[in-house]
């Protein structure tokens, strides 16, 4: 369906408020690698609380964070070796979450265990699977032949903690159009107003994008590609379900007039955000990019740092303030136009997911 | 019924906490005329939000406070020329609410539109009609002789913020009897302790009223009235149904024995308090005074400022901590004593009327 | 049963958090006697406001701190006499709770009355009665011979607010276990570890101890026992139903081989908690010390403060951290294990106190 022919979605059925949940059987970023080490910490994520440290063996390890005693967080006992003891009355946990000691007393409870959570680490990311255990694959972790090609050159920015569901978080991710908006000084500018956008919403992940032909550049492309005359620009949006997301843009000098196929003969960068939620109206977007320009030099990744800051501040002003305003209650159903076409297959596609899970679950129980 | 004969109703019917209504077809202060220029600002009343600026024709809009698409407030956006673009997508509002235009797409979807409230502007205050827009009429606007009379001077004072329901806080402004323990080094004395309040309930506005004969001059009509000896005080209340209060309160010599009728031969001020209900427990009191006494001399008005500010303070004090406590659970529904006749009616006033709205929105529902 | 046969006790039925109740017929602590002067104080107990002061006879007064007519609290009225005059509109009550004034008319409502407490003063401490008043025996206040012995000395120490339900509070104060990990260095050490735990449940109170023998004197009797050599120490805890703990802990030189009886013979102190539950989140820890060493010596008892501080600030992190655990879901009920013998008789016995009030009350409302 092309943007032209959009017409408006009333149907959509999630538009009462305050009810999010999740996909559980995916992978979702813990972390950057760098934020593991010896001592214990709290994650939360999915409305679960994580105890994660890294072993002896360099293995990140995660644990639910309570202990099924006293209901006292782990991660304020203590390590000794690989195993954590409670601070409470010293009951002692394995890596795998089995009780191990129960002072004062010769056996263990059967039940004296925690949930452990696969865990894999890729690229200086350690990501964690939420739902059922045995159905957590590695190979199915994000990956991105650029994140470890020689002519490309990847850096990690921050952690951005959103006070919003991460549904609005995603579908502003799959969302082109605002950007002349919400960021018009910085990554866009309204030459790209009236700009249709296109969609592919077949496969995962969806694909939202459009060129904005012959503009003068943005800021960014002022700063980083060194562009004077007029560009082609081009803004890719790929949403993977159910919390990556990878943004790529770049320019070109206008007199190249390149197609879809060529964009690596220009500026190119990609934004990648990977959505960790922490509960129904907070999420931490941990954001990096990765660039066909500039290898190596540290002075312009952090230069980039600095002017993603800024504009990613601009969506958190936004999305936060929707998240205030979903919270109120409402009269009507929102009106659907038609660049919501990506962001409305997304949210049926989660809510089928989450819609088939629990059905699994109820059958497993019976 | 004289206060002599009050008896005690426990059968009111509203003593139970929490569940605040309004009253929505009456007009409600929505600021001082100062309070509205170019820029866009957010107001709430009635726990709806208001999105309200004044137009380049001088006239004061108001809109509701939410895009139709995505729900971000359009007081985050911007103005163009008088009408209004939303700061996430850009989709763009006239006065009327209607959407002119939606970037990126030819059509404007019929749905997307904004509810628009009647304004009505007169004596220096901005006033807004909350419930069904047809039946808004300015000649309901509270008006008063004195607001426009030479003789009288009018002077607006602050918008004192409550943390109170806006119906405990009418029924202090229709309560002389509080003034002896609540003002008593301000408004009033112990001398008014034991003297009965009058009251005539039949008509709108509901009045209260005492007379304090021959007793020295309180706070107030020393510093204002420059009274040394004994003076007939009175303290007349009148609440308007539902949120318009007019105190006239006033001193004359005792020797000169005035009637009702002739108040206007001492020093007569005349307190006014719109009050504007936010939600069911905050509420704006914006209050100014008209006075007979001293007329252009903006120093006077200044001082008296401040010593309104101080005994409205005293009242804030009393109905905030009485929020509190009706916010928890109750044993037994509260006393009622004789100087609560006024009160009383105007709790059940407003009941009614709700009911009434509520049975007509009912059958339009149908 | 002995600690060695503990089996798990998943059966214990209040494992579902949120829904604190509180036993009403009982004397809990209101305050020291030194906190009860002429002023009007407001003191939160079991979810009631009282208001209290010390009334010209010395007798402490307390009454529910709410006007029967507008709810304002009594406390911020003021006194007049042994009277209480609202700080609305001077309703004024007696020390019995009867309203004996009413300014502006001649007869009092019979309902106008407050609730009135029992009051009992014992050894600088004050007691309320919150059940019912014709319950309330003055003989069932707690009591300790060495309170009042001269061979003894006895000392206030602070009063410790908790984020914390009453329930685990008084757990922790039977519960000799936890003493090696939370206080490992101030009042334990983990030479007690594995030492186990003795039970005797019958009676009330409910004791819970340990002998840890021949084993480095612990940080605290070094400060005050001043041994170098090993020692015998014991834990004490008895817990008396529903809010009062007293702690027996001391140390002597191992040669001596004291046999329990023998305690007087080593350095002996009581730490007393009296627990006073403010509502289903929050608890008041009134604790103090008696010792049978260094008699009248105030430098010292200063200093046991100080560690007393200290050691009971650990349990306060402990305590409000499982509060914050036990308000999120559970997916499961807590594991229990041998050392919670005293724990689990404790709140099952304060499960049929309340279920047997609340009888009496649903049969005394037929």
């Amino acid at each position: 369906m092309a943007w032209q022919d959009a017409i408006i979605d009333n149907g959509v059925s999630d538009w009462r408020i305050g009810q999010v949940e999740y996909v559980k059987n995916a992978w979702y970023v813990a972390g950057w690698a760098s934020e593991f080490g010896d001592e214990l910490r709290r994650v939360l994520i999915l409305e679960e609380n994580l105890l994660m440290f890294r072993a002896t063996t360099g293995q990140v390890i995660a644990l639910e964070d309570r202990c099924p005693h006293r209901q006292l967080p782990l991660s304020m006992g203590k390590r000794i070796g690989d195993e954590v003891q409670c601070g409470y009355h010293g009951m002692t946990f394995d890596c795998t979450g089995k009780c191990v000691r129960v002072p004062g007393q010769a056996g263990v409870p059967a039940q004296a265990v925690v949930e452990s959570y696969q865990i894999h680490e890729k690229h200086g990311i350690v990501w964690v699977w939420m739902g059922d255990q045995e159905k957590a694959d590695p190979n199915d972790v994000f990956d991105m032949a650029e994140l470890q090609d020689p002519q490309w050159c990847a850096h990690q920015g921050d952690q951005l903690y959103l006070k919003s569901n991460y549904l609005n978080v995603a579908e502003n991710l799959v969302d082109p159009a605002h950007v002349s908006f919400v960021h018009s000084t910085t990554l866009g500018s309204p030459a790209s107003e009236d700009v249709p956008v296109q969609f592919d919403t077949k496969a995962d992940p969806l694909v939202a994008w459009r060129w904005i032909r012959n503009a003068p550049p943005v800021g960014f492309f002022q700063e980083f590609g060194g562009f004077t005359g007029n560009v082609d620009r081009w803004h890719y949006y790929y949403l993977h379900t159910p919390c990556t997301a990878v943004i790529d843009f770049g320019s070109a000098d206008s007199s190249l007039a390149l197609s879809d196929e060529d964009r690596d003969q220009g500026v190119r960068i990609f934004a990648l955000h990977f959505m960790t939620p922490l509960d129904a109206e907070h999420t931490i977007d941990r954001w990096m990019h990765v660039r066909n320009t500039a290898i190596g030099d540290n002075a312009v990744s952090k230069k980039m740092d600095e002017l993603f800051r800024i504009a990613f501040g601009e969506d958190k002003i936004i999305l936060e303030a929707v998240q205030v305003e979903e919270n109120r209650p409402s009269k009507r159903p929102p009106v659907r136009i038609g660049i919501d076409k990506a962001p409305n297959v997304y949210r049926r596609r989660i809510e089928r997911l989450i819609a088939a899970e629990q059905k699994t679950e109820r059958i497993a129980a019976q």
